[in-house]
């Protein structure tokens, strides 16, 4: 059974305060095997990539069919239903779309002493995307991914996808051709993440590395950040509902088990000033727990970490919201415009009864990456920024210096640091001659 | 003795090589004193952060001491020379109002169907910012840190510094106090990054943790990470001047010193297109070094990491930077505005002769704390965006999910995700009542 709270009981603050703090990641520790495999692929290069494929994967690869051939992306993009391929498009359309509204803008301002300053955006040179196999392979995570990469002006944007078996998803392949990506790589595993971040005989290195993984993955993701940036290392999937009375239980149901179904160790949160509310969600997900395809997997998720939060007032639930800062947020209230100022942290708000979650995974045009595990009180969904970096841009002319040089130099010298303040007073010492 | 490369030598590319791979970071291996400091604040609060402030800092405190008081904080601004005070007023301007300009804009837009779409940005809700003791005890880093913060709009803004034997900067007190930091506690080391990111009895938990740092205080910002967010970890400083033989050499030499002194593995490099004024900064360079006060630490830095490049064409000198991604580039060239295009990765770029990277440092408005080691491909300096997040929104109209809702439902059973499709699909057949 999930966790049934009430904020009006006398322990409540000690059940949030627990609900708040389950640990939901199994921690396997990893970190010493992925060491090895990211030294190896370093000192030995696709001979040491070509040898852990064949092992992990079962898979004998040579440098040349390391990535699929045209032949094979045309091959398996054929494989496509056009009904899947056309809603695949319209996801790729409306993610673009959006995502090209985040290009920031570059700024370049003179002052009254003629000094120029402003900042310029650019794009990271090449950025390789991480695409899990097997079950978790999911062609909406290759376009939430990609997408942005190329609004964002990445030079080189490759995938690395294992294929267990030789096994493919031909929608993974699809959509990575419909993103604009230039290479798939059939590797996978903390030893795809090596060569992505080193390089090899036959993969260029990258400059930035994203994408959802498995353990191994992810400890070789935070092994590699400094020498490649990394997008954040991803935890389960969460969702938070709020509701006040004016909700389809049924599709309150289905919305808290669309994350159940994704992991056992995914959280689906209601909170709702409704005790009828309550009830009548918790019955229809019993109801649909009976048949649900992956019910073993939304069943335990709902039974070891969901939780019905009765509440006084929209207020209260906010407050909450804000304490567990969800994932994604629901507000499947009458007038979500008046609760959304209420809303600090969030990594992706759904508004009203007729936004279901699932719409955010897919083709609403939003990123489906976003922090999870409270981390949207500090940082924010996959964007286009991810992929771009700002350089800083300074001018000077002979009468700024004279304007602020000398307080330059004057903290530097309070600073101990005589070659800065020198660096000044010699230009300044030119202009005074 | 620096290097000296030709682009002409035919050993050219592996020296450069060799350059861009030196290793100059020292990678003591504190990870496991780091770690049992932490679980130590994690358990027992307060008691073991004065307990370890005592062992490290010689200074025994008490949880009504750990924060400096309001007459404290006046006193020590009162030691402050109106002079320095001024500088530092100046430069808290001047920053103030670069960084303003770097506030994000929300977005919300209605598309043809009704649905509504955009973002939201928001200010953190608390950040700490970790200031070194000693040495490296910077009012500059301080305004650099704590004014981003609070144009971002965190509500909560807190210091750690460390005060070994109860010395205290009175400049740091001042910075602080002219940023608008709430609390200065005067704790420093793992300790004190550990009570930021879980908090004490005395110390609220913070969200976010940026600021410089020793060893120690490296490896606890990593090992947090996540818990809370941090910046970026800075590696020793670099500056790389790109010189046509139009510069001072005086000058460019003590822009070169001026990165050297801050640390013996700090690197300063020159690629010039003129061999004249190679050698004349070169021994320009050797001539400072007999009188600057930093001399031994920056003559270590100069002779083991400092590099004279010559080069046949600017062009060539914007191939050779990108691939270093300096953090901090001079252009000191006749014409600056003319190879800026050409120029990829950089944390900060100083134009003209009339830049020196020291205005950078203190008053010119962008920010200092810049990405290192390489970083700058992809990476970015400090800014606002470091202490807000965005939220994503999305609003459905029952027309807006009717033409795009099939589509969701589609590539969700694609990915064998049955409870988002049927997330959807409830509210079609709503609509197809």
């Amino acid at each position: 059974m999930p966790q049934f709270l009430n904020s009006q009981n006398p322990g409540f603050e000690a059940d949030f305060t627990h609900l708040l703090g389950m640990k939901r990641e199994d921690s396997a520790d990893v970190d010493a095997i992925v060491a090895g495999i990211i030294e190896d692929v370093r000192a030995r290069g696709d001979d040491a990539l070509i040898e852990l494929t064949s092992k992990f994967d079962r898979l004998d690869l040579t440098p040349e069919t390391l990535a699929f051939s045209e032949a094979e992306i045309d091959a398996f993009c054929a494989q496509v239903t056009p009904e899947d391929r056309a809603a695949l498009e319209l996801a790729a359309a409306r993610i673009r779309a959006y995502h090209e509204r985040q290009t920031p803008e570059d700024a370049r301002w003179t002052e009254a002493s003629g000094a120029e300053l402003g900042w310029r955006w650019s794009a990271v040179a090449a950025a390789g995307l991480y695409v899990p196999g097997g079950q978790a392979s999911y062609p909406s995570s290759v376009l939430m991914n990609a997408i942005p990469a190329k609004v964002a002006g990445v030079g080189r944007l490759v995938v690395v996808c294992p294929t267990p078996g030789g096994a493919v998803n031909p929608l993974v392949v699809l959509a990575a051709k419909l993103s604009g990506v230039d290479t798939i790589y059939r590797v996978g595993g903390a030893q795809a993440v090596a060569a992505l971040a080193y390089g090899t005989q036959t993969i260029a290195p990258v400059d930035k590395i994203t994408g959802p993984g498995n353990a191994f993955v992810a400890a070789a993701k935070r092994r590699v950040f400094g020498r490649v940036g990394i997008d954040m290392i991803a935890g389960p999937s969460e969702i938070l509902v709020i509701g006040d009375g004016t909700g389809d239980p049924d599709w309150i149901a289905l919305d808290l088990l669309s994350q159940a179904e994704h992991d056992q160790v995914a959280q689906s949160v209601l909170i709702t000033t409704s005790q009828a509310e309550a009830d009548a969600v918790t019955q229809a997900v019993e109801r649909h727990l009976e048949t649900l395809e992956r019910r073993d997997i939304a069943g335990a998720s709902w039974r070891d970490y969901g939780a019905v939060i009765v509440v006084g007032t929209l207020e209260e639930a906010a407050t909450l919201s804000n304490r567990m800062a969800p994932e994604h947020l629901e507000l499947c209230v009458d007038d979500p415009e008046a609760l959304l100022p209420q809303i600090r942290h969030a990594g992706a708000i759904f508004l009203g009864h007729w936004t279901p979650e699932a719409i955010g995974d897919y083709v609403g045009g939003p990123n489906h990456v976003l922090p999870t595990a409270r981390s949207a009180r500090f940082s924010s969904g996959l964007s286009v920024l991810d992929f771009m970096k700002r350089t800083t841009l300074a001018r000077m002319t002979p009468d700024a210096l004279r304007a602020i040089g000398p307080a330059a130099e004057r903290l530097a010298i309070s600073e101990s640091l005589q070659a800065h303040g020198l660096s000044v007073r010699a230009r300044l010492d030119k202009l005074n001659d």
